[in-house]
């Protein structure tokens, strides 16, 4: 999956995971005269993440602030909300090209990571391992359309209402 | 919109926002021999809530646990993964069963919190602020449905790749 974690998150949680025996490092060679950490899972680990498997996660009301910029659109005037709206499109569509891709090599197993994955387990779960991953970057893909659609409608919204003559934004009568 | 932070998140944030100069804290009475400190916004804060409208919010890629957990499907059993999948409709069901609720009483203009809102403008721009206000909710509306409808696919996912044999649950060949 398409985590962004930087390095500086990574690399505590790494250590914070390994005192907790969920995954075990080792020094090996890197380069000519250098070693790096490499961290392989335990079996402590597998356990761990098959439980997390088994739990259901909770929900936590999800906080769109580009909806919520939208909710607001009559503080600013028609230009800057088409282009609010135009860089929601421009931001899903290339993620949603990005994501395509990715999809695709996935369920012709072309991707590389899939490869390496499924290698390592029996043939009769190929089938599976692969449908879910497919599955997982489907539920990204429909987001992404529905944030394009989103923002298109928006965009003839502002056509409506801004015609025949451009009002004013918000400006409250102020109470004392 | 519904944020639902809770109180205390928001004390601090009124504080901050109080020294900052945005907001202005008058202590009222509350009740027979009490008081509470009642908010208004300030010039200044209208001018950097105007200012923020008029800013492009950053895109940060969007972690959606949910999916990252049907990504490995395999690691647990075909009842588990249904019970999170139908968790998964039950809770969105529930969301869109309320923003519906919210989204046609701020186009009916029946909805309170709308309706004291647009009292404080001009007529001309009634129309503007519930358009936008319907909207946002309309970005959040079809988001939900599109976690429902990825939902009900993965159940009808399950049921095909369950049939005819349970398969075991992933096991990977370890490496040493």
């Amino acid at each position: 999956m398409s985590s962004h974690a930087p390095d500086s998150q990574i690399y505590p949680e790494l250590r914070r995971m390994e005192q907790a025996g969920l995954i075990d490092g080792k020094q090996v060679p890197w380069g000519p005269r250098s070693t790096k950490k490499q961290y392989s899972i335990t079996d402590l680990g597998i356990e761990a993440f098959r439980e997390w498997m088994c739990t259901p996660i909770e929900y936590t009301p999800a906080r769109n602030v580009h909806h919520l910029q939208a909710a607001y659109f009559e503080w600013t005037d028609t230009e800057h909300a088409r282009a609010h709206l135009q860089n929601h499109i421009d931001y899903y569509t290339a993620q949603l090209a990005q994501w395509t891709i990715i999809h695709r090599s996935i369920l012709e197993r072309t991707n590389l990571t899939m490869v390496k994955r499924i290698e390592k387990y029996p043939t009769e779960q190929h089938e599976r391992i692969v449908a879910f991953k497919a599955f997982a970057y489907e539920g990204m893909l429909s987001l992404a359309q529905a944030e394009i659609d989103w923002a298109h409608k928006g965009l003839a919204l502002l056509d409506q209402l801004a015609s025949p003559d451009e009002i004013p934004t918000a400006e409250p009568v102020r109470q004392q």
